[in-house]
């Protein structure tokens, strides 16, 4: 299997900029991550203190990054990864199916908004997944029900329609989803999973719906679930002011790491991860030699 | 006097970056530099880690920023500043001859290339000065020596040359300097400063000046003579992830805090800086209510 220099999760600025310095300082980056980079960034209505981009779109400023990245041939890996393992002087990602492996990583995933759902983590693996793709065998024939964060996981609901018996789709936004007509959207508040007998029940401010599997699918996932082990404070990773977490070979960037939550901030976070793993690599390069 | 919020110090990436900042946030912003902003930043031959800007001479990063400044209505005071002095609940800067005041100080002056001079800091304040506007009186009709470390202290010599009876001039850089035709270049490498009776000795690899008065001029002041009592760590200022320095009030930004020496790593902290003075100011006034 193809060992990574840096696997760089996350395609915000904080990704985008470790990427490039990376790729600068040599390294094999894999940069896994939306080809639309960040819905936030690519959402936002104006962006003004960007140094350099005076009153931007943040449409615009998406736009300039990513001609940016192709400027240097760096590639947007489209995979979500689910979970990263430290191995000990590599570190193996579950992303989609596949693991994938790089010396060094760098989170970027930004920050879960708002708590996990009560009951949530209590049934992560055992009836509650994160990962439509990696799970939806396990719930084929079911029924299942999908709490979708932002438009992108219609697309995952619409996957699990192929495999799963019946598929109820929650949307936690605003804008109407687009679905195949055998997904039932349910515009309701979810409060909470429960157990119901071996199945779960999604439980709303109005009613309960009893199902086999629960996918909850936002853009990012809290860093203590995507890193076993990583020493956290709530929604965010510890990190010195190089970047680095409680896990020799993992660093972060942007919102991840704290506030303030801001797109110049998270670039700048970015460079100094990126140089930080740098660093890191040669270390581990002069230790083994 | 006027009391501005928030007095930025220095006009690379950083302090563009903190003075955007604190002004989006409403905040009267002094900023204090060169109007060409940076130096460093103006030479700089081509940036390939600045995203949203690939492969960009840094001139031409430089004038993206001065547009951007221009377009929010922030205008640079081109005043050298010597002293910051922590007063209580405000701070007092001495800006050339000019004492001004703000309630919080960021400071972004960069990295002191290299050591002090041998003697230089020994005799700082007694035939050593740092700043030519606020020492020349000292000086009439008498002899100084001007070590530069950049062609923006030809016009200090220059200014020098009026009030003094003798100018020599040492630059410690390659281009040819444009002076009055009084001030005598030498071109030779300053080893150090000595004292000679009442007078300074300039101490060259190849002969020994003596002068009344010697003035070094570089772009940068190292940050504990520029704010007394600032703790630091040899040439850098010891900051939190917050970018605070150990006296309430002041924030620092970008090279100034330690490596890695970015352009994108300075804008990022000099926007955190200029949150966090935000934040100072806000508890400050919460506590005066």
């Amino acid at each position: 299997m193809e060992l990574y220099d840096i696997a760089v999760i996350g395609t915000g600025p904080a990704g985008i900029s470790a990427a490039i310095t990376a790729t600068v300082r040599n390294k094999r980056v894999l940069l896994l991550g939306s080809k639309n980079l960040s819905e936030k960034l690519e959402k936002a209505h104006e962006i003004r203190n960007y140094p350099g981009f005076p009153a931007v779109k943040g449409s615009e400023l998406a736009a300039a990054m990513k001609a940016h990245l192709d400027s240097m041939g760096i590639e947007i890996t489209e995979k979500r990864v689910s979970a990263v393992y430290a191995m000990g002087d590599y570190f193996a990602l579950q992303a989609d199916q596949e693991m994938l492996e790089a010396t060094a990583v760098i989170l970027t995933t930004g920050v879960v908004q708002g708590k996990p759902l009560p009951g949530e983590e209590q049934w992560l693996g055992r009836g509650v997944s994160y990962c439509a793709t990696c799970d939806a065998v396990l719930y084929r024939g079911r029924d299942v029900a999908v709490i979708g964060y932002s438009p992108r996981e219609e697309a995952e609901a619409a996957f699990l329609s192929e495999v799963c018996a019946k598929v109820l789709y929650f949307p936690v936004y605003e804008a109407e989803p687009i679905l195949p007509e055998s997904v039932r959207v349910i515009r309701e508040k979810v409060t909470g999973i429960e157990a119901d007998g071996d199945r779960k029940k999604v439980v709303t401010a109005e009613n309960g719906y009893s199902v086999d599997g629960v996918f909850v699918l936002r853009e990012a996932v809290a860093p203590g679930q995507l890193v076993p082990g990583l020493e956290t404070d709530g929604s965010h990773v510890k990190v010195s002011r190089k970047m680095e977490c409680s896990i020799p070979g993992c660093f972060a960037a942007g919102d991840i790491t704290g506030t303030p939550y801001q797109y110049i901030k998270a670039a700048g976070e970015g460079n100094v991860a990126a140089l930080s793993a740098v660093s890191y690599l040669d270390q581990l390069k002069r230790a083994k030699a």
